[in-house]
């Protein structure tokens, strides 16, 4: 149901979705194909710290755990924080009001069977329900949610992410698991990540505003299938942006997948996709394309300072690498300059590391004959130098590459200058152990790629970045003149 | 230099540089750093099993074979097929002469210091002898090139790919050394390889044209910096076009690439982009716009027949790939259709394999609750539709998705209904096991990715290939009709 603003209660009510004391599962269930038997079991299996109640009438184990019949029956004594509820649609009315009774401090309802399948009079009822008895209800239809900081693990989910800097914020339940999915296997770290589902009633705006707020959460990434509350939405990511990026795909704006989105989280058909172009930017959100974009421009957001200027220097051993990432600057708007025209005698002290054949323009080939200790050196005279606003290295493996020494020395440029404040983003062209250190550079904080275009991609958004942070910075000096 | 047509001799006498009898390493070497060395351990490693014959003035064996000084002190009866060459470029004339004295049927000479640091003239000079005596060139300033199918690995390559069905002729060796060290971490499986480097003599069109004829290619993809005889390439590709796909990308594109492509390959600054659109128009291939999609459609083209006609079937669990999926498909010029516009009462049918709250609109989400058992019974009525012409089919794991089964399924799916030629194209968006079954499918020959824009460039390429094939039948008949 739409909100207009931002509600207080709920943003301050969202840190009991994430890191609750106590959880109650309504529906909890002693059989492994119930949801209501999996999300106790991921709890545990997470070393979930806080403490697990069953809810279940006909039973007085689950799980090993103690139940309890209803949520009535909880001992007073015992505060419940968060009830995740997974029973029939029907039974939920009566549910959430035990659950205030109870004053639980929030509600997640992962059941299915309301608007999607055209109860949507239902889902409003209690919707209603809960906002006039200030309980925050998160769902109905929903995946879940998580933080690996809590070591919390909470719905239909099969993995906890590694954690890092990204606040994943989706409707989609599917697209949600694909990125905890790969963020085990590619070092994508997040602070936390929710599935909101139908939202009913908390919705994205309240999920972006308690992310502005949590410390772990470097970059706050959004994936909306529908926006209910346009204006909520864009009150919360204007306040966030000025201090962390706030990150949006949207997707369902074919035509045929604005049928599909309807019947996949109860989304309105709404209007085109130009509309949503003037609403990130009015939320002061980067819009990303495609699913990778969205994961890419993410992580180098939640890792890396903004990209002050347009000067990016690129430090390669394959030229092939370098015309892939020179011809997509260009395409993104942000075309790449000539080391001569960004700093006039760079070109000149970058020569001492590569050989006769290397190219000194930008990006500058050092050769595929390059060891570490030329890369270390091209890299410490481009970053040092103040007219390079970022740092673009790329290896690619020929027979006498030693990768893991360049991996190492890039390790270093980041430990060294890191006090510069310049984004350093990397791409690692090749087999096994350019996988394996490109986890090793995310694991240290450098966003790093196997493809050209994924890491201008990321440098992209960091400029973008940059300048939505000017915007306000403008702003706040004509405010501050006008006074 | 410039070709206007495709040479037959050299066509002929490149199965001498994938698969020679006996190679001639002028220039091999003692010391591990050097290309003289890496070369022969390369072929040592990968088990080449025809006979490597060292050059070198200045010892009597290397790496434990006989050397000999020269190539003229080479006994007679000893035939030479292939001359890899690795010495200084003021002495490759010398070697060249040896090499027609000795009949040496194929010389590539990896060597830099030619056009590409401003030596052309020096290397015009050579590849004119080269014509006047029809000893082909490759090269120089070259990589080196290979085939998994005759275990030759041949150059300055820390990886043979696996085999299969992709011909990778690039310019540049950086990325044709990136498409190598993925080949085997994602089972891109490649016919042959070869970097071309400064192209002097051999050029993209005779490799096009020799792997229009070798049976291992399936598709035939190419990696372009400059196109020095662009009709060569024209003709070879429209010969090629009407049994195989060509793939191209052509990089350096923006202001400053052409530049950098001067410096990396000695390509002529070129006209703009647009010109190679219309190239490759004429050429009848598909052109690729970033590495990834280069990659992804190639694996596409090589694996799965053309897509002839529009009515794309996508199962899915999830419902937010499904959105991606559509967006992508409309981005790209070919909308989805929805069930009932594609086949009356294909919904009808599937609906029996999916649960009341799916959606059996198109992309067909039987939800996230979804077994091997459901995902089978609605692919096999997808694929037996005839108004079907191809299916898309991705997995989202939950807490309760078997991915293994799901991926048996599909597997069944080719086996069981690979005789009506219809495209099928995975697409697996979670962790460890999905990563694990996308190399699954891909060594069944079924192409799969991570994502759902991927999966959508790999289908719409299948259509254009489709459409390609189409207007070269039309043309057929027409000329059929005229006589």
């Amino acid at each position: 149901m739409k909100t207009t603003k931002v509600r207080d209660y709920v943003v301050e009510s969202l840190k009991y979705a994430l890191n609750p004391r106590t959880i109650a599962v309504v529906g909890a269930s002693r059989y492994p194909g119930k949801v209501g038997y999996q999300v106790i079991q991921g709890l545990k299996d997470w070393n979930f710290k806080g403490r697990i109640v069953p809810v279940n009438p006909r039973a007085d184990t689950v799980h090993g755990l103690k139940a309890y019949p209803t949520v009535d029956a909880i001992p007073d004594d015992m505060e419940v924080d968060l009830a995740f509820v997974a029973v029939p649609s029907h039974l939920i009315k009566f549910i959430l009001e035990s659950c205030v009774r109870k004053k639980v401090k929030l509600v997640t309802v992962a059941s299915s069977g309301f608007k999607e399948v055209g109860r949507g009079d239902l889902q409003d009822r209690l919707t209603q329900y809960c906002r006039d008895n200030k309980l925050p209800l998160i769902g109905p239809n929903l995946l879940g949610m998580g933080s690996p900081y809590s070591n919390f693990n909470c719905g239909f989910i099969p993995y906890l992410p590694v954690a890092g800097p990204v606040a994943m914020i989706s409707q989609s339940g599917a697209n949600l698991l694909a990125a905890l999915g790969t963020s085990q296997t590619t070092r994508f770290g997040m602070s936390f990540f929710v599935g909101l589902g139908n939202k009913a009633d908390v919705d994205f705006s309240e999920f972006v505003a308690y992310a502005g707020k949590d410390p772990n959460s470097k970059c706050v990434s959004v994936y909306i299938e529908g926006l209910d509350s346009e204006e909520a939405f864009i009150e919360a990511s204007r306040q966030v942006a000025p201090n962390k990026p706030v990150v949006a795909i949207k997707v369902g704006g074919s035509e045929i997948g604005v049928k599909a989105a309807m019947a996949h989280t109860a989304s309105e058909a709404g209007p085109g996709d130009s509309h949503y172009d003037r609403i990130f930017k009015q939320a002061c959100a980067i819009r990303a394309t495609t699913w990778q974009q969205f994961l890419d421009i993410s992580l180098a957001l939640g890792m890396m300072p903004p990209l002050r200027g347009d000067n990016v220097v690129m430090i390669t051993n394959g030229g092939g690498s370098g015309l892939l990432t020179c011809d997509h600057f260009e395409r993104s708007g942000m075309p790449m300059r000539e080391l001569k025209d960004i700093s006039p005698d760079l070109a000149q002290r970058i020569r001492a590391y590569m050989p006769a054949f290397g190219s000194p323009l930008n990006p500058v080939d050092i050769a595929g004959t390059a060891n570490h200790i030329q890369y270390q050196g091209a890299l410490k005279q481009a970053i040092r130098d103040p007219n390079v606003d970022g740092v673009m290295v790329s290896t690619c493996p020929t027979a006498i590459t030693d990768v893991a020494a360049i991996t190492d020395a890039v390790l270093d440029l980041k430990k060294s200058f890191g006090y510069l404040n310049k984004p350093i983003i990397a791409q690692l062209q090749g087999g096994a152990e350019c996988d394996r250190d490109i986890l090793r550079l995310r694991e240290a904080g450098i966003p790093a790629y196997r493809w050209a275009e994924q890491a201008v991609d990321a440098m992209v958004a960091l400029r973008r970045y940059a300048k939505i942070q000017e915007s306000f910075q403008e702003k706040a000096k004509e405010v501050k003149k006008a006074s």
